[in-house]
């Protein structure tokens, strides 16, 4: 076997097994925390810089103070990557409230909050489900209204994602009120028949995307057709393409919706173009 | 000092210092579990069949096999109570869908959860500002569509009790298009003029509390009169009196919201009489 796998555990690199919280640890009981995941790819992180911005910014919506700064996030992640020897994959990220007896108020201010970073081999820019497209389902969305803030407070998520398991698929599309909102873990995309590339707009509904803003810079760059509205289930059904973003699936073509087939059920041609984008851009970061 | 405080991990009762969860544990990651808390009083748990069917009935709507029975629940909880010899507070009892490499759908269907438990004292049935009475603040209600279902996934709690913290009072009770859902912790009551008992009826809109249904009894077996129906803020602000109920405050008087003072500004009368017969049942069961 390889080299004994190394997680991060506030201030220290741990093998695996050691990383251990109190019970009291405030993510465990309360889900008061927050994270953020960003993929490597050739050994090097893709995007990060946006993914400490977002971590930052979602900490200071719920009250917790950033323990670290950007460059020192990073020193840590590089450290934590190079540890691992990884090569492709994902740093994961997660910060807390710490640890102090159970109430649900804010525990006093010097409470020093709880930071773990473990990796994840994976194969992000050859995996084999974006050469054969992926399958969606559409379920409810159940979370909470503040749905900007990237907190750990996920079980609808985990539900949704489930839902997309039993179904067979890889991933889960939320609605509410008849549109979507986003995937159980990616943003949302349709290209409809004339080749507008649409997705959600920004707001409380939905999780500000660091992989969904790169795409539409790539997409603008490229001088494709985008536009920023809300679209529904029923007109995502009879979209001429889709796909769905994230960290660690980047582009990923969706081939068919609750069982309707998208197109001729393969990856479509602006996706693949837009994957490939977006594969190029995150290899010269 | 007391004797050390003993705490229950997967199985073994352990010193609080050495009950320790791997980062992999999806409480921590997901939020991905299931809460209950029964108060102690004399030494004896109150009403805590209720707690064990509901603590069952939230793990099956998340698809999580309650790992005991009700009568091993409650051998383990008698237990913990009599090895910290808890005479008066409550027993938190924490069930989670387990430890595995993160990913957001379920684990193997074997994989085993995690069960903690532990006590904490607290004055319950001689709490000080029971006398007094509570303030509280309303704050709008953030939460997810199913909180019929006690998960572990309390962020918005969390922001809602820091608001009351903030705002100096006990309790922040939430309100959706106007109207009063829940308190943070506890089920939110009001009584008219007219001295009809007002709480929100059971929907996903709120949780099923097991003090709530205990004090509904109690006053339709003492004839008042009660009307289970949605109020506003507004109604609630012009209320005679009020009142919150949870396990661990079981009934709280309230005399003021978002500082308008209710009635003279004292526990009302019928309140009161509300708080002694639950005190009396509790003290009987």
């Amino acid at each position: 076997m390889t080299a004994p796998r190394i997680v991060y555990l506030n201030g220290a690199f741990l093998p695996f097994e050691e990383a251990r919280l109190p019970i009291m640890e405030r993510g465990f009981l309360f889900a008061d925390g927050i994270y953020e995941v960003s993929a490597v790819l050739d050994g090097r992180l893709v995007d990060n810089a946006a993914h400490l911005a977002r971590l930052d910014r979602s900490l200071a919506e719920i009250g917790i103070a950033n323990p670290y700064d950007a460059g020192e996030w990073e020193r840590l992640e590089t450290e934590l990557v190079a540890r691992n020897a990884l090569s492709e994959g994902l740093v994961y990220m997660q910060v807390t409230r710490g640890v102090h007896e159970r109430d649900f108020a804010f525990p006093p201010a010097d409470t020093a909050p709880t930071v773990v970073m473990f990796t994840q081999a994976k194969n992000v820019s050859r995996n084999p489900l974006a050469e054969k497209g992926a399958a969606v389902v559409t379920v409810e969305d159940l979370r909470w209204k503040r749905r900007d803030i990237k907190s750990v407070a996920l079980l609808a998520q985990v539900l949704a994602k489930q839902a997309a398991a039993e179904a067979g698929v890889a991933e889960a599309w939320m609605h509410e009120d008849g549109f979507v909102t986003e995937g159980s873990s990616s943003t949302a995309f349709i290209i409809t028949g004339d080749g507008e590339i649409v997705t959600r707009p920004l707001s409380t509904a939905l999780l500000p995307g660091i992989t969904r803003a790169a795409v539409l810079r790539l997409a603008e760059e490229a001088g494709l057709r985008l536009s920023e509205r809300p679209f529904s289930v029923e007109e995502a059904k009879g979209a001429q393409e889709a796909f769905y973003t994230s960290a660690s699936s980047f582009v990923m073509p969706v081939v068919s919706i609750d069982g309707r087939t998208l197109g001729d059920g393969r990856p479509g041609p602006l996706t693949r173009r837009l994957r490939d984008l977006y594969l190029e851009m995150a290899r010269a970061s």
